[in-house]
């Protein structure tokens, strides 16, 4: 069955205290919004659509990045989880299918539990999710009969028997689009804050002689971010799952409470992380790499064999081969490292292809930048370049050729040859000594001064 | 009314297994002995008076190093705590006001419980803090009626219905001040230790017809420090409660839980900051900033939109304008950078001053340092630091002027103008092959042989 | 009495979902095996027996690695603990004393309790090694009567008053060498699973009239790894109790939980480390230095007073004096430093030996590896090498010389000289502006098109 996602990404999270609307919020480097919209995926939506409202300019530009097919309705005055809704019925006129309603800001529901959901559609006309909560608050209470839902009862409104039911409303549902809709319609604004409530479609539903039923799921996957507290909250859940992930996985965490994954990191086996590792979005480690302490890694690939840090920084576009080495106060962008190539001491190499088995020297720089454009260094094969070369870019170092030390290179240099830019060392004898001499003469008299 | 704070600080704190006396060890980067004279000037105390001790001088130096006109007075033997507060006698007299007592090694009273203390105060002539223990264990348990204080009775004295008792004492005391000192005079030391106790005022007080009350606060609060562990745990409570207040003025940790802050650390709001960053004292950061993984700051100002990391290290007097980015494996001391200046790779600018839009280039050096001096190195508006540039203080870079990669500049270089200072690059064909020919013959020849 | 010890290390650990064999997979740096071989050292062995099986040549090298004399012998099949102990036979025919049966992956049995099991042997004639489970699960179970063993019971042959026993079976065993063998040689594998249990010794000893007593120790000593979820919660409880054991020493951490420790570092009395540190192998600290956030060190040794980092990488053979000074983003590798040398900033110093009091620019690097071979680095003291140095090894520089900064060195400094390398420093009046002039119209033009 064809299925559309809504997703209600209207709200400013005021609890937030933030110029970001609540849902681009990140949580491992993805706004929440992504987050919600990866789950929907699970359902292979054939519609999606995202109200805004609250800054919804970068809502829609966010929900876009993450699929350009996302459909952006606008919700302009902020009336409630019904009004939200309704906003996606231009978009669902004449669809044929379910549609399932998501939220912005409930970024873990699981697969799983959205596959339960279409299933459960084929024994009722409206399904809700439901949690069990270990302190259900002031949640509204899902009053059932085995998996059929009887309603939905607001927690000021509950008797105290309904309020003992820990199983609570989630606000996700899924229906027949156009069922929703016309539910929706039918939802009424009589309560005390004046707004449109989605829950009350239950209780529409069924004086319709509809069905609904009921789904429940972990309380975890439900929880919602109101605050920077349960953002970071979120994030640590996100964390604590995705190490867990790795480690079933093969990949050896030495302290996993450090180490920071992306929401798209993917890590091969038998690969050893070590502490105080962070992986930004956009990277790729194969198995048996070695990821040394105090690294920080963004949108590369390291191949098998590779070793990495400790205070290594590879940046968007750094493609370490297999065996390469890169290690200390060393920085990569935009670069391919070739087979067992290393880079092992302060240096730093952007827009840059080093071919197989070369050795950068210490302190080697690629001068990249001109002030306005920046430009391309190639390396060829088993090249050694001496420590503290300037690669003066564009520029070409043939195969097997060689820099001195301290050398500006500017020209190309052509394979197998060396190339050198450096003043000859002269000496001055005794000089040091009457220089400090003088210096420490000079500092004793302003001291006495 | 005027207050005078008495601040216990006598200890040694054998328990810590350290040469610094047990109030100077440090919570977030401030000697304990400041965070309990932080609380205290909730009250704007007239007068503080310091009771040193065990290290008397280190411990007199620090307290006035927080505040010159700190009293200190010295408590040559250690005869318990109604003795220690009797030396600060002298310092009382004619003192027209309350005394409160406070303990070096008890560093988070807070403020509202001292407001609280100073309220009581209209109600009983002596008030005395006390905690609800969650496991009382040992402690002096405090005998009430209401807010009124009865007695404070020792665990080793306590009936079995007094030990069920969980509101438990502080050791902080509030009286007037010349009431405090004749109660601390009819104090005795008839007891095992011989040792002169404090809460024992409160009998003497009662009998003498004076009210006691008592003031209860959060346990945290009165968290003693007795051996570094327990130390380790007062550092972790105060990062905790110092992540959730950051959270909660608008302030972004991806994980909180990485983050380590100073006691006086200032950050704006909807400023980012990733994980593993340290910041130690004096430091100031502007709304909308971006701190980055892996950076630690100490005495710096961040200004808005700046970006900072991952791998930064700001030392003191590093001040960022705005838009300014400071990159990987880069130190900043006692330096300026103008709006949109940059340095983003492996640099060390101490002691200069950049101007707005400057580009610094990737292991550019500030030579500071002759050896006995340290001199300055100003350079100019939208000016161009080729890579690896040694800039040898003092020395002047004019506005728009750039300096060729790898150039050791000595001399002050004009507006617009290029400095250069580099040999020639030259080439000599084969030469490497030939090099390597060699070297690897000879270790061919070793490793045969 | 002569003890040996049997060391079970043959499984393959096939939930680690690793190539690696289980007991070689590390905490805190060395392999569990080592954990349990140093374990065993306890008791001063004449023997120590490992029983190798999968991949048993790696698993025979580590523990030669941490004791040549180590004997290996293989189990060629997985048939049970009591097969795996009886591939020892050989290697006790004829040995007078003790033998206790310790396993690869179990590392934390501690002194105290291997030497509980040792006295036991003076009142039984086998000796099991029992734990308080707190969650026993499917567990064997221990029917005691005092201190006496009467038998191990399986969990599923267990009726429900045995189930409710929590005292349960580690498969830690000691007893005389020759008795165990003849024990051993009495097991039958008349189970489901067709396997030789080392448990089933019990029951045929007391048949024989001997007697069986079982000592309790703590259930976190005989925490096992089966999975890398449970190695990462392993290395935590070593982590958590090296963090403690070094606080109670007196070493201030300011936040323990960042900080992780090899098995065999070494830090002294009122040393100070700051958050993020990690200590790799071979790390000896003395008393009173200060390490830094975000510092690395393997294998080296730091002396009194001396300062490290922050972002220091201290590698194997750093050797640093007193009141040495390594700072940030600087690496040293093989190389000493004298009394009070300093290396502030982003530097390499590999197979190099620094005098007293000699300052090291920023920048500076020591030109070790000529593509084949590595060679070393001399400098007196109270030398100043000058920022960007480029030391070419092998290379000597003198007491009390100085280098001019950015200059290559490539041939010995005498005593109290300058030497210098560098090109004069040229300037070309109004060259940068024309050039960024040209450079911005390509711009302009570039964008327009």
């Amino acid at each position: 069955m064809s299925i559309a996602l809504i997703i209600l990404a209207a709200g400013k999270g005021t609890r937030m205290e933030s110029d970001l609307p609540k849902v681009l919020h990140r949580i491992a480097h993805a706004p929440m919004l992504w987050h919600a919209m990866r789950a929907g995926q699970t359902l292979d939506p054939a519609r999606t659509i995202v109200v805004a409202g609250h800054e919804a300019e970068q809502v829609a530009a966010s929900a876009r990045d993450y699929d350009p097919e996302t459909h952006v309705v606008i919700q302009r005055e902020q009336l409630g989880t019904a009004h939200a809704v309704a906003q996606a019925g231009p978009e669902l006129e004449g669809f044929d299918g379910d549609a399932i309603v998501l939220y912005g800001d409930t970024p873990f529901i699981s697969q799983d539990t959205l596959e339960s959901m279409a299933r459960a559609r084929a024994h009722h006309d409206v399904v809700v999710l439901g949690f069990e909560a270990a302190d259900p608050g002031r949640y509204g209470r899902l009053v059932t009969e085995g998996d059929a839902l009887l309603r939905i009862v607001e927690y000021k409104d509950a008797t105290d028997e309904e309020r003992a039911i820990t199983l609570c409303n989630s606000g996700v549902v899924a229906a027949d689009a156009q069922t929703l809709m016309a539910l929706i319609e039918a939802v009424e604004n009589d309560n005390a804050a004046g707004e449109y409530y989605l829950p009350d479609i239950v209780e529409i539903a069924r004086a319709r002689g509809l069905s609904a039923g009921v789904v429940p799921c972990a309380e975890t996957e439900t929880l919602g971010v109101n605050s920077r507290a349960e953002l970071a909250g979120a994030e640590a859940a996100f964390q604590q799952s995705a190490r867990m992930r790795l480690m079933a996985d093969g990949v050896t965490l030495q302290a996993p409470e450090t180490v920071y994954t992306a929401w798209d990191t993917t890590i091969g086996r038998d690969t050893e992380i070590e502490p105080n590792v962070i992986f930004g979005p956009g990277v790729t480690i194969e198995s048996g790499a070695r990821i040394r302490a105090f690294s920080h890694l963004e949108g590369c690939h390291v191949s098998r064999g590779a070793a990495v840090g400790p205070f290594a920084r590879l940046r968007p576009g750094a493609e370490l081969a297999e065996d390469t080495h890169v290690g200390n106060f060393v920085e990569i962008k935009n670069a391919y490292l070739g087979e067992g190539a290393k880079a092992n001491h302060l240096s730093y190499l952007g827009d840059a292809e080093i071919g197989e088995g070369t050795n950068i020297g210490a302190g080697t720089i690629t001068c990249n930048y001109d002030g306005v454009f920046k430009h391309r260094t190639t390396i060829g094969r088993g090249a050694f370049i001496g420590s503290n070369t300037m690669l003066v870019a564009p520029v070409t170092l043939g195969d097997g050729s060689m820099t001195g030390s301290g050398s500006v290179i500017t020209e190309d240099v052509a394979p197998g040859a060396l190339a050198l830019g450096r003043a000859r060392q002269v000496e001055k004898a005794g000089f040091a000594t009457r220089l400090f001499d003088v210096l420490r003469a000079k500092k004793a008299k302003q001291t006495k001064g």
